[in-house]
């Protein structure tokens, strides 16, 4: 039997985990540097005990960056089987994480189905289900409710659970006195705002954060600290209201590692490109190093239908300064619950900021791909071609759409190709044009 | 009659032009401010006197953003009428040049309607045109043939002429030596390569360079030194043979000015995240802040089909380093000619990333579209969200795709929008989630 709670109880105690193996493996580290980023709180191994088929990954600043998917169902879209093809699909395409973000019908028998079938990371917004799971609204609720939730959720086998314990009775003041744009644009944050100010009473998740904190040791669940103040648009970025959170974010870290519970800390949001690196260096310094987890950040406002880019570009940026985690964002954000087609555009953009990001770190082999389809260019071998490519189907059908005259070439420059004009010269040969 | 020959010259003679007027209004500096940068080079009003319905506009680092579009007719796309469509809609869509890569057919007439209606930027690639032109293969062509197709494009009214000026007979042994991954990828680059390894001689556009200034100043063309050896892959990324151009260039951006000739400097390429800042920077400095007109740059080789996003991220980071002119990249890139939906979605991804930089750099009023749709988020009105909206169509169309239950929602969150929560919290009302 394991001698040991959380993967953190583990490495402080010098034990070294089937999971810190693995994760050492895909990251070309040695097991007992995995152990000690374990022990410091600068790598989580989300990785629920219950969740056995699960393919673990570890998260940080120092390792590959990760890439989570937000799906589930809603009132507006309560197809649980177009749900899970969803999750298949993101799975297939390199997804880390599945957010399981379902409001809407009888979420639990979905969510064991996650986690008894996905070798991916699991999370859930416990609040979210909370409305849900008790079919009472959400004034009704008791702190106890919550909490019970978030217990089910572990028992459920979830390996990390995003919870809003920043926020306080001083936040609703501080809301309303600082006059934000967008005021909270944290879904589970608003949800707890709205309880706290209807009910008069503190937020459950920072009053019995004792409590999560034994539910979290006893199934090894993660807590990703909920950012509930951030930025919702540019104007509210790196404001009072999202600094302060982060700082109590950080006090409630420190509890959390004193337990042996990992801890992920979230970030923004919509945040002007000048601003990123700034805000992941002060998560680093306030947070000691805790995996830092963004959604986003989104460079700009003004474009609904392309916040995959706009969120491609801050993700990016923000992974090289240091954020580990990148939640995903789809062109249909800020519009509607993504489809299937969302969901492929928002992991590919994803993926692309999250390659970007460990090129720039250095992350042993990160380049490695990149220098084999250059040496594929360079060679006109397409079908090399196509297999580093980060989505075959999509490169060939433009290149089969629009097919040559000529093979060596594509029909952008058809005989002008300077690939092509190079190959024949360097080898001495005449170069014809026309 | 105008006392000056172009606007640099004017600019030093102290004189303020129509254009320098139109460009000042336009970025709320005065009148004054921009004589004195284009006077010193750090603005090119790119503006030939015979194309007399261009809308002026400047192009510099401490301006906004510009981006061009890439279009024109190949062998393997060879419909001038499309491609006219294509040029209409990318300037509808904001695109502030219009580069005529054109390499078949007749191409004086596309050019000259270019000039003759469109109030764009334009700019040509000289080298592209002269086999064409000739109807001849290269190693036929003499230099004067080279000048005089420069010539020849200065009087059908062009503002701006790409020139490979960078490149001489040492580049040859360099480029071998070196052995980089792709060689040469640049067309014209590649062009003038081929060219010299054929036939002996020195760079046409190199050698006789003076004679070229001599052309630009007569119809005010401004030169934008291409980059030969830009990168084609990350691995070649700021080597030895990239800098050494780039010191060539800063040489021959002296020799302009001296002659009044405006410039503006091309660069990378496929460059990693980090080394982008850094290429910026030294562009600034060894051509003395002349603007930077980069392609791309991209931030990993493996995206085929994705090329927009890549480019978006490495774009917006180089214009809030220093890059004054983005040329935009689309999904087809390496793969073929972008047809009417790879140019839009070429272009947005290029404006999403000039204006994340502009609200970066702090350009005048960048951030003030961003701070109205916040407004109209928070206040559900979509209308006003479809008005601030970089493409209202696409916008519009995803949320009317999944029409919400409840209007003051979309269907990504339904009652459980974390808007509508906060809205009700802070007026005191309650909250009904179920």
């Amino acid at each position: 039997m394991r001698n040991y709670t959380t993967q953190m109880d583990a490495a402080k105690q010098g034990i070294i985990t089937p999971e810190m193996k693995i994760v050492a493996k895909k990251e070309y580290r040695t097991e007992e540097e995995i152990r000690e980023l374990v022990a410091k709180g600068q790598v989580a191994i989300c990785a629920n005990k219950l969740h056995t088929c699960i393919d673990p990954e570890g998260v940080g600043s120092m390792l590959r960056t990760k890439i989570n998917v937000n799906l589930g169902v809603s009132r507006d879209c309560k197809d649980y089987d177009v749900e899970m093809k969803k999750v298949q699909a993101a799975i297939d395409m390199g997804a880390e994480a599945i957010m399981d973000l379902s409001s809407h019908g009888n979420t639990q028998p979905f969510r064991r189905k996650l986690t008894s079938e996905c070798k991916a990371m699991i999370g859930t917004v416990p609040v979210y289900d909370s409305v849900i799971h008790y079919q009472r609204d959400l004034a009704t609720l008791s702190a106890k409710d919550f909490i019970d939730v978030v217990r089910l959720h572990a028992q459920d086998g979830v390996d990390f659970v995003t919870l809003h314990c920043g926020i306080t009775r001083k936040t609703i003041e501080q809301i309303k006195k600082h006059k934000r744009k967008m005021n909270i644009v944290s879904r589970g944050g608003s949800l707890v705002f709205a309880w706290m100010s209807m009910t008069g009473e503190e937020n459950p998740f920072y009053e019995y954060f004792d409590e999560i904190l034994d539910i979290c040791c006893e199934y090894d669940v993660t807590i990703s600290l909920g950012d509930a103040c951030r930025p919702g648009c540019l104007a509210d970025a790196s404001d009072v209201c999202q600094i302060e959170e982060l700082v109590r974010l950080g006090e409630l870290t420190k509890r959390a590692w004193a337990k042996d519970v990992q801890v992920m800390v979230e970030g923004p949001g919509h945040v002007p490109l000048d601003q990123i690196e700034a805000n992941m260096k002060i998560q680093q310094t306030i947070c000691m190093g805790a995996p830092f987890y963004v959604l986003g950040p989104l460079v700009t406002d003004i474009a609904p239908g392309y916040d995959h880019i706009t969120s491609a570009i801050g993700g990016a940026i923000a992974a090289s300064a240091g954020a580990a985690f990148l939640c995903y964002v789809t062109p249909a954000e800020h519009l509607a619950l993504p489809n299937v087609d969302d969901v492929k555009q928002g992991i590919i953009a994803s993926r692309i900021a999250a390659h970007a990001a460990d090129i720039a770190k250095k992350i042993p082999h990160a380049r490695d791909i990149d220098d084999q389809m250059a040496d594929a260019r360079r060679t006109f071998d397409w079908e090399k071609q196509w297999e580093f490519s980060i989505d075959p189907e999509t490169a060939k059908a433009i290149r089969d759409s629009r097919a040559p005259e000529h093979d060596d070439t594509c029909s952008m420059c058809g005989k002008f190709c300077a690939v092509r004009s190079m190959n024949k010269a360097l080898a001495g040969e005449y170069i014809d044009i026309l």
